[in-house]
């Protein structure tokens, strides 16, 4: 088909849309490191995972050999309803920026959680409900995965206790609201509601609490109540293998007019986003049927990939979680105030630093300022505000784009467009007056985080 | 096609979109009331309109005779950025209800301005730039209307200036960043700016606006300022006939499936959503070729159809505008705090106006909290956060559904979802509080308004 037939959005029929999820690890040569144990630094056993996790989650958890798992009939009934996901064509952006490139990227702000992680709440909140329980725990930090999830426990009529950062609670009141919509109960992290959430508020009154924190507070809940179980939104593998959603799609989307990629570009916090984009290319890459050159991209106040050590770290904060191996700045660490809330995460999903760690990807930070210029840029000519976080991505595309601009190549480029930032306005107004903070840590604050990481052989 | 094939979503390709908008007052036996001058009270000219109108907009807003006008290829290439917009089968919402009635919307709200709002802003921005123009001005109260014009005048890279009501603009800062990251200056009305603004804050200190007081000011800054224009985002012709997108996408994906439907629903404010959904069925029906169920929400609050009068009257405050002819309750006429910020308009188009009163369409108003109850649990099943807006016209489709579950009719049901309520979390706030406000205006207070409406033979 020829070139000029590409449409702006490229959508699939329903009976295009994937029947199944992609496993990486399936393809990988070096499979990602095992979570331990945090008691006795031994591989968790599904048993020990089956009090935390659903059981059939479990399964997906460990699964290191099945390359293809079906997506249940009620998942993809659920998809149906948001999905598919357009693969827009950027024409606009490459006419700007005067560019030979062809820019492309998978759009997946279009539902009332704001962001892809819808595709994996879905999937947690049917198999919690398929086994009986009574209700799901979990944290929110910046709230699109609290969203996501209070959406899909709606669905299937589960209970969904969202235990929210408390800066968070009192800043993004609307976040609150909407989840609030879907009837889940979000409680201000740290609370008083557990053992962990008390003694953190007596060690540290007046806490704004964090992301690890709440963790540990929704970890701490999950365990103590019968029927209810603990669901996460990014970091493990049964999420980047829920989000794998993405990448076949686009994948599909692609393949339907012919178009093969040269570089893949996704804004990596957990990794949740990236490693669904780039699943099944990456695939192709294990197996030796293709080459791409994909870029992570993270924010430079908080570099897991860039400037991290890849070793066995916690989760969370109150070490409640198990051992992964993963890219990280220590679980201490806590970064300066970002924007990108959903870039805030010290650590980093196991199959993607493994991917890492062997080359098959590569790394780049960037600055809150450069990525608010872009974020703004690309809202002007294609008409999509951007989170902060998927600004990212964009902004990285756009330097390519750019240095194709100077060597004249004709580059495919396609990236990850995450959400829309409807809810990050105070963000995008502290960049237009100026009062953006462009923090990045020093080289003495990450060596004393990772002095401090768990000693594991 | 077999009634189980339809998708959840109707997509039409991008060769099926529309080319040409549907004008319906072509079909019209009785033609809308020509606008007035104030002065004079005669028809006003093409001449008087195009110092307050682009020219070609002008001529599209006298123009009753050609049935369609083409859209120039840069709008149908803007279109492409964001259109077609989904219809979507409510196969949720059904079940939820356990209607045997088979309901579809179409859906506006994915796009950045999160309404319909920007089919018109792109037409008048692109007139405006044609023309030669520096820039244009409007109003906004809102927000949905600012933000679309911002995203189409950066487009097209025209200077953009936006009166929003001051108790909006304090009340609503993130509608107005949106405005900011498109490049448009926001003022808060009344402003100090220009005489009308002026005057009005001398005889009302502390005032917090209206939009009859911004629609004035921004007239007067488009009169004085030479090379900016007025551009108005309802109630008028052309507003409808650029929205005639809608129904025409509508009717086409319809149509792909052989569907008719029995009843369309969309919600009145100044008309624009609602008359560019049911054009091209109303031409069926007003070239007798096929026969449909017409209703027009409206709030309780502020009932133009069901409870005002057919007369000539002032489209703002200031009276600086031509006058209408429509259902209204009033030019001074100000409604309670409604959280529906675009339904409050006094007025109607006059186009729809006509058209209701020739039998032609139904109209029926709604209380908020019924609205809002609504709202909530079309959210809860089909996965999108309604605008209040839109959510008058989900009231009624769940109402005529629940109506066919009782008679057992298989009715077809489409209505209008305008938009998101991504900034209207503060009225969903209140309904949960259980502090929303029903305010109903009593017929005493009808009268005293309709009392002051201007005398015209």
């Amino acid at each position: 088909m020829s070139e000029n037939k590409i449409p702006y959005k490229i959508y699939l029929e329903e009976d295009e849309m994937p029947k199944a999820w992609y496993n990486v690890r399936a393809d990988m040569k070096n499979k990602p490191a095992p979570l331990l144990n945090p008691g006795t630094l031994q591989p968790m056993t599904a048993e020990e995972l089956g009090g935390v996790f659903c059981e059939e989650l479990v399964a997906q958890e460990l699964d290191n050999e099945n390359a293809y798992i079906e997506i249940p009939q009620e998942i993809r009934d659920f998809y149906k309803m948001y999905r598919p996901s357009p693969l827009v064509r950027a024409y606009c952006l490459e006419e700007k920026l005067q560019t030979p490139a062809k820019i492309y990227y998978k759009f997946e702000g279009n539902n009332t959680s704001g962001s892809h992680k819808l595709n994996s709440a879905i999937a947690q909140a049917y198999y919690a409900k398929k086994q009986g329980l009574k209700g799901v725990t979990t944290e929110t930090g910046a709230g699109q995965w609290g969203t996501a999830l209070s959406m899909a426990c709606s669905y299937f009529d589960l209970d969904c206790k969202v235990y929210m950062v408390k800066v968070s609670y009192e800043q993004k009141p609307f976040r609150r609201e909407v989840m609030r919509v879907y009837g889940a109960s979000v409680t201000p992290s740290p609370s008083m509601d557990t053992e962990i959430g008390k003694k953190i508020n007596a060690e540290h009154p007046g806490t704004t609490g964090s992301l690890g924190c709440a963790i540990s507070e929704a970890v701490e809940v999950a365990v103590k109540n019968p029927g209810y179980r603990y669901v996460l939104g990014s970091v493990l593998n049964q999420v980047l293998l829920h989000q794998s959603v993405i990448g076949l799609e686009t994948k599909a989307a692609l393949d339907k007019y012919n178009i093969k990629p040269d570089v893949i570009i996704g804004c990596a916090g957990g990794g949740s986003n990236l490693g669904g984009l780039i699943s099944p290319f990456m695939g192709e890459k294990l197996r030796g049927e293709a080459d791409y050159e994909i870029i992570a991209v993270e924010p430079a106040s908080c570099p897991s990939f860039t400037r991290g050590v890849y070793a066995y770290d916690f989760a969370d904060t109150g070490m409640v979680c198990p051992l992964a191996k993963m890219y990280t700045l220590g679980s201490d660490f806590i970064p300066s105030a970002n924007h990108a809330g959903g870039l805030r995460y010290h650590g980093m999903s196991p199959v993607l630093s493994q991917l890492y760690d062997d080359g098959l990807m590569k790394a780049v930070s960037v600055e809150q300022t450069k990525v608010f210029e872009a974020a703004e840029q690309f809202a002007r000519v294609e008409g999509i505000l951007p989170a902060p976080e998927s600004s990212h991505a964009i902004r990285v595309a756009i330097d390519e784009a750019l240095k194709c601009k100077e060597t004249g190549e004709e580059k495919t480029i396609v990236f990850g467009l995450t959400g829309t930032g409807y809810f990050d306005l105070v963000a995008y107004e502290k960049f237009h007056d100026g009062e953006m903070d462009d923090y990045i840590p020093t080289d003495e604050e990450l060596a004393e985080y990772r002095a401090k990481l768990p000693k594991v052989e």
